[in-house]
């Protein structure tokens, strides 16, 4: 059976302009990898309606599950779960437990509970929440979208509080291998290896280091026996190499 | 007249897989909003035929310039050239002006002018080439498609190439003003002032230093007066604040 796919949405004009350089992205391939849910797609959208409800309706019919990132703050840019609960056709209204959550919150914290930080309590109908250990204003799941915030360190605390529900597939085995030539020394060999084993994923990445040409080579596949017998033929065709 | 638009697709299994952290999107978008050309999408896809071409033609139709990054190398799984050329419905090979580039760079390293190699000279017809004083082997134009290398100082070097030649807008103005309370309490005020200025783009990004709380608002647009008006009125809301 193959293994779960997922998109990425990445919600900002601050990421588009240049000004924020993101990385939840990152974050997040690496946790799914580890967690054998196949990442297919990424888009990184400006905060527009238009723009934001086109992405998600066309990635939650592309992907198993599909995670957003970003535009669910206090501010009137913050448009994420209007779009959400637009594009699955549901309402959306504060909720008594997302609201009961934050008032507790922001009373410990001698903070005023005013309008616009309500706004974060407003939950399309149906949807689950998304704990949110860092600043408590919660994430939510509706159908197989989960929003969660663009902050780094809530981003990374809602994924840890999504990705153990998922079902995961078989976890990615991957095994990499140096070579102190250049690529297009390895391309030829490395693309009869790869014809060879096409449920792998053999993938060459070219480096120069002190003027000096070299390839890592990746094998990447849910097999780890194949992955190591594919890894053990590389290292016969490229001799010398180190293991 | 609007700004012209940009969408960028980030090709590449290492990225999805989290292996590769990608650096290409930052700093094209920088080069971007430098030159005044509004960047709309980034997507971020696999290796595989059928991804690449969905999306170059989807985006082409989206944006007046569309910007690739990776999958231009020497090895099997290199194949945007090609995904490229069929996107567009035109034939592709081994043309002369990249093969006699080319091999006069090899020629020079010492190095072999491989079939592997030989086919980063490959170029579909009717495509112009993208000067790559990295390593030689050349990007291409076609239509509104510029099709970069993944590594990033090629890639750099390569948007280098491009982007004087393209017809830019009037570059964005962008104003920070810095203040030191949470999003939740500047979020009513920024509100109203998003909304009596409908041209320009205000972001509010929070963030948590020693325990406080504080909020940077990004006021962005093309017309600079407007830009400064609207960030004097900005900092009256909030005085006492940094300027």
């Amino acid at each position: 059976m193959p293994n779960p796919t997922a998109a990425m949405l990445v919600i900002g004009d601050e990421i588009l302009s240049g000004r924020t350089r993101d990385s939840n992205m990152h974050h997040l391939a690496g946790e799914l990898t580890r967690r054998g849910i196949t990442l297919v797609e990424v888009r990184v959208v400006s905060d527009s309606r238009d723009a934001i409800m086109t992405a998600v309706r066309e990635l939650k019919d592309r992907a198993d599950h599909v995670f957003t990132s970003g535009g669910i703050g206090p501010t009137h840019d913050d448009i994420t779960a209007d779009c959400i609960a637009a594009a699955f056709g549901v309402s959306i209204d504060v909720r008594d437990d997302a609201r009961a959550l934050m008032a507790a919150h922001y009373d410990r914290q001698g903070m005023e509970f005013n309008a616009a930080r309500m706004r974060m309590a407003r939950i399309p109908e149906g949807a689950t929440l998304i704990e949110n250990p860092v600043s408590v204003a919660p994430g939510f799941t509706l159908g197989n979208v989960h929003v969660m915030a663009g902050v780094p360190t809530v981003f990374q605390a809602m994924v840890a509080s999504v990705l153990p529900k998922l079902t995961g597939g078989a976890p990615l085995q991957s095994q990499t291998l140096r070579i102190d030539r250049g690529e297009g020394d390895v391309a030829g060999p490395l693309g009869e290896l790869a014809a060879e084993y096409p449920e792998l994923s053999i993938g060459s990445y070219p480096f120069q280091r002190d003027g000096a040409y070299g390839t890592n080579i990746v094998i990447r596949g849910t097999d780890g026996p194949m992955v190591s017998a594919a890894m053990a033929k590389l290292a016969q065709l490229f001799p010398g190499t180190p293991a």
